[in-house]
């Protein structure tokens, strides 16, 4: 393509040429070809801008936009390769323009520059992977949401402190990341408005003498809005950094889920089977099938966490506005995207077909152990005992089966009734696993009455932005 | 208050006391009686529940609403203050209750956890501190504009890169944090409202047994609804995340003004005078005037970052659903809100008479570079010729210049037309800084016409905003 | 105390005081009390060195060595108190001393400044907080070392991807946490050293034009040498960070073995027993018995990780020498001495007498798995067969057993020699659990023989270490 | 090359393949590749010593060692480039050995695992890379000293708060960086010792049952050790958690010297002058010339701390031994030895060529402030006024001149003895700032005569150092 040397992009105020080995240091070409499409649309826009505006003739415009299409058609075709030589993505086309169409192409850059040009691709680039996630984040409730239809009436034991505390609906269960990820869902959401903001325009730093239509610009691209201040337009990167954390956040959520089925599927807890199409052996030992996908998540977790705090600390004291330190956002962001990306799509298909609940195994769990406690406490004090001595007779009677070896379940009428008068023979009823879960009735609680209703409102939610996310 | 020790508290189903040293390095007294007002609050709320649902009789209700309210009148005289023993405040509320209502107060505890009840009052709590940082932020922008108000037309050299790159307005260049500081309370607002549900009655994790209402909870307490899901109540930070970053942002926006403030007034800018009520000396050197104010908020933006970043890797991997983990969201929240508060005040009070611009400097120094090279370059674009053309062309003038040791202003106009014949007499209005920053006037830009309208429009939402605050 | 106000201690350069909230936002006396023992100290060699030079005179020097114990024992009885008008520990100090000592009270801050002070009390405290937390990691090795001579041949499945892999020696898995504390020992003997140098005499930023004596003082407080760069001496900060990442490794350590704990005394696992003396109980769940200790270590692990970031972010991109930003450093420094000290001393308290491991459980996990696979395949594989294709028959052996529900120890001798001649009888000695720990026998492996070697080393090792420590 | 698909690589325990996308997700093809040298260096050890304990027969370890030389060719020639289906390096150079020798190629994975194989490939890879890096500190400390060398006597005002403090030498300015520099080299020794120990051996987690010579191994590879302890050998990341935090420091104090340039070669310091070999124009202003390199450099020091955050993050609680997690650590270690490598060579280029200072500017800077205002206190405090009295006095004199826009040197000897008796002729030698400078001559400061001695000893600690790289 263009053998153009480097310095005859900038203006003739330099004598000499770039050291190379500076020349690989400042080059952004290596990363930013990912956004040459949202470049060239841009610049389309800009340029039909310049034609309706009379900033240039509108054939000039219509030179520069189908030239700017042609690349784009190099580029899928694997004809358009710029080299470290190119600098940056956004020269590599301006050079290409101009050797496909001439003088007109040097007129593409009239009123902008490359920190507000830059500054759109970005925000266009971005705005189109928040909706993608955000379909992801969709499929992943779905394959969720399956799960749970299937499972409401499966226990599972819920835990604090990782021990048994009280047994819940394994739906109940899901249901709880369905909630997070409806949480990722609505505020990344809120992050695109704040990213659809364009600041074509904003030029170098000041605006331009041009009398551009900056409306006009964020229309054709989409955007809601121009940025009102063009010092802010160039040097603002807020939306960059709430993306990372809603995606740090996603991270969070998928990870706490990784390390339950890490849990859930070692030989201890056995609550979930493994498919083979999840999972991967181990190089020496012939036996083992690894849970590969919720690890690696877990460990992307950390990866997502670095990227927000090197955005962050290269935000840090910057003074207005451009500043160099701002190319380095990019690989921070693009990483993010294809490993958030990377991370629903494989727990989408772990959760649609790569694993199984083992359900026996469930309810055997929730049948062997001390988790009905706090039902006895709670079924003296509904019978007046004030909760606090129920709760610490309970934890008498407790201590007294451990030491028998028993279970709740295991005491004699006559055993409850020397405890506290109180104890009737619902007791039994009332510490059943079943009835454990199905009491907890009350709005958002585990009863299966309730989970039901939580699922159809999950369900209804889930359709509400699907319909949304297509609208 | 209570001496009475540990093992109290918890059922009988232990034997022996914690160790001295383990109960000190559980407790969470020292810091989180921070919460105690938000606990005694959120307290009465569920006592109210629990009479209204007949739970608990009514009298006993009233009993134990009385009771706190007695709480709070000692804790606000300093007589409630709970040592060490008290592991944290919820139970020294509790046991202080049961001293002065008797048995109702070992009611209380009905149909909640801790679980619940500390998530409650964290966002009590946060809820009330994001009220005030947002009020904060309107008091900061409020300065802002009244300074931006009286700088129009005051130039100040605009940068990229450190370099003078084109002169702007005073006023624009301050907007911009006007800008930042907006879509800072917006993001709070809306952070707002994910903190303001409501987790009370998730109990420890599953709901409860008995038939609390949690949705009158959620209305006594002005939380907008409660949480759907009991497991999500006890075990979501998401809140307390995003508005860690939320203000980590806050701190990005204030550390490049400090950052600004430092470089205006050194020796070399002195773009700004400190006034003595703002800055300090040095124990040694008895000329120094230092702007401890814009350094220590600079300083202190890392802690925030560390603060996120500690939040973040807290939660990850944990499996659902409260885990002891989650006591240490606290004083990563309490500090972050203490700081950005400080920090918020402390820019106030420097931007509203801590500092004042030395416009004999500003004006002077827009006056003695090349920053209206572009101006060249955008006459002869608006005349015709190629942008890209016109811009190599001004690069050879202005290294001719700098070898002649001469401005742009200096040259004669037969200088002007050697070089390109559409030169006309008028080059020099357009290259004189006013008209330089004047005929930056397309929306956004820093033409002083537009920057009058941005002004105004500033004004006008920080006007709608200080309403909807008060509202 | 002093009542003296703010602007008496800078110079007179300045006409009006600071705003009081800003003394407030300004003051480090909040934090920097902590530093008090250390200040009098450096002052003390300071005023001594002053003296030895004559700088000052002798009887200046004495007196103001005395003054200055003076203070130091009403610090200790609770008498010296400054507030926030004193703004930090440095200026009261000068204070209390000129108003117990007069005159030379006034000439102690001779040929230094506050920015080599607070960088000489900083090191000071830091390498005793070293010193103290070597001494702490002794004392929790002593408490692994001892659990491990128990339990070198107590079996405990050894876990890849939490999916058991290999059964292992307890003692072996113990001892990984004494090499990961051994390595922390090591790294923080490096770090002293480099903390063990003296800023003292850099005075502001440049040295001094009085003839001191650096090297004198820096021996006075033990110091290995003086700074050999001024600038650097007032703003070098790198010893802070580097104990701030041996901290978070530490961390790293503590928060791995937490997991482990919380692991094991899970229901599913089984295989620890914590004592009431380390567990606490739910406010709610009588039956609950909970592992606090393991999990707020976990929980503080992301605190320290926060305070390192807090600091790295602090010193980016800071121009030299001294900045207000570095008074920052503090708590982060302060805050994670106390999270390690703490830690440390909490799971040493929990190693030592909180935990107790159920021997019968670990026995019977390690005899109903697969965990004896690879011994199969090494077991081919030392009979020639190609290790890869030794490894594949053992995968279809594996999965041969599932199906039937049996395990490998299950197989009659006539199917294992189905599956390949070489099978012998001895097949069933070489995948007891026992021989299969045995048997990895070559150095660093679980093997028991080996074991015992690698425990005496580590105890010989500790004893060497204990011997330096006190040396 | 190889089209085996995935599950041939594990045992037959799996009936079905991956899915492909879990098997896009899972694969380290992608960045591993990077190791391939260092695997088959590893993997010739390896055979050598399986040859060597007759554990394979002599000729067996023969043909695999030329083998993996083989794969070596090929690699350089570019002919080996296994793709996504290959999972990883290890896995795809496994099985070309197997194509190209046959049988003895399946022996090469006896009595070892993936997991200690990548361990030894890590610590070699970074073992070379930090050598590399170490020379690239002496280069760029080369550079500084032969500026430093040239500037001894050119003052350069010293700030703290970024305030003019006191004048000092440019080579002391400069040696303040060189030692900082000189203690990353000294770190990355310590942490090299670190990382240059042997973890082969340690299998999968638990040693192995072969007869297996781990110090012959260590010893082939250049290791000082074996790994003490197989469960730690091969879940331990220490080595590179310190790798990352010397990295960090290393970008601490580059982007304090970035820092510091772009202030210097602002219009507004005009301290240095870039060349053109290391600045870049502007798309727009034809007369901007910007110091890129120092703001990339600044830019990407939040990207090094970031990935050591990811490490972090990484480790935190993962239970021993390995964990699939640990894939993750390579692209945070890689990204960091590029990123570090890239910035000393850039400003190795930028110190040796790419920036001259402008002495003029810097001899007038210092002649044109009240930087010798301390010099003034210090002559009345060496004639015995107490140097809080003294400093006072100053500070009362700097007023007074402010208001008359007067300099200290202004002042008449009348002047300053109505201000104090003790003043004489002499004081207007005191505070030339040749004299400022000269004066601060102990230990450390920057008097000439000190910077000579302190320039001297650096060079003799760098030609040591060059030499004990070398050695």
């Amino acid at each position: 393509m263009s053998n153009s040397s480097q310095t005859q992009t900038w203006s003739q105020r330099f004598e000499s040429a770039l050291h190379p080995a500076i020349a690989r240091f400042n080059a952004s070409i290596g990363f930013d070809i990912e956004l040459i499409e949202y470049d060239l649309t841009g610049s389309q826009a800009h340029a039909r801008m310049l034609g309706h505006q009379g900033i240039i003739a509108p054939e000039e415009a219509e030179q520069i936009v189908a030239g700017l299409e042609q690349i784009r058609q190099e580029y899928r075709a694997g004809q358009f390769n710029p080299g470290v030589e190119a600098e940056d993505v956004h020269f590599a086309v301006e050079r290409r323009l101009t050797e496909l169409i001439g003088d007109a192409g040097k007129k593409l850059h009239t009123a902008r520059s490359r920190n507000d040009q830059v500054g759109t691709d970005t925000r266009l680039y971005l705005r189109n992977q928040i909706d993608q996630i955000r379909q992801q984040l969709l499929d992943f409730q779905g394959a969720l949401l399956t799960l749970a239809e299937t499972y409401v009436e499966t226990p599972i034991p819920g835990y604090t402190h990782l021990q048994r505390a009280q047994p819940v609906s394994l739906a109940h269960h899901l249901l709880a990341y369905v909630e997070m990820t409806a949480r990722d869902w609505e505020r990344l959401g809120e992050i695109r408005r704040r990213t659809n903001l364009c600041p074509l325009g904003s030029g170098a730093l000041a605006g331009t003498t041009f009398p551009i239509d900056r409306h006009y610009t964020a229309q054709l691209l989409g955007f809601d809005r121009p940025y009102a201040n063009s010092l802010d337009g160039v040097s603002d990167r807020d939306f960059a950094v709430e993306f990372l954390c809603a995606a740090s956040l996603i991270m969070v959520h998928l990870s706490r889920l990784s390390e339950e089925v890490i849990l859930w599927c070692s030989e201890e807890f056995g609550f979930v089977k493994l498919g083979d199409t999840c999972s991967t052996g181990s190089s020496i030992m012939p036996q083992k099938k690894n849970p590969d996908v919720p690890e690696l998540v877990r460990g992307k977790t950390g990866r997502v966490f670095g990227h927000l705090q090197a955005l962050l600390v290269l935000m840090k004291g910057l003074p207005l506005a451009y500043n160099k330190d701002l190319q380095e956002d990019k690989e921070a962001l693009f990483d993010t995207v294809k490993t958030v990306q990377g991370c629903l799509e494989a727990m989408t298909i772990l959760f649609s077909e790569g694993l199984s609940f083992r359900t026996a195994r469930l309810e055997a769990a929730v049948s062997e152990d001390f988790s009905n406690a706090t039902d006895v406490a709670d079924y003296l004090a509904a019978k007046g005992v004030p909760f606090r001595e129920a709760y610490n007779l309970v934890g008498k009677v407790v201590r007294t089966c451990l030491e028998a070896g028993k279970l709740l379940k295991d005491l004699t009428l006559e055993e409850w009734q020397a405890l506290h008068p109180a104890f009737e023979a619902d007791i039994y009823g009332a510490i059943a696993p079943q009835q454990v879960i199905a009491a907890r009735n009350s709005f958002g609680g585990t009863g299966f009455a309730q989970v039901r209703e939580a699922l159809a409102a999950a369900r209804d939610r889930h359709q509400t932005a699907i319909a949304a996310q297509q609208g």
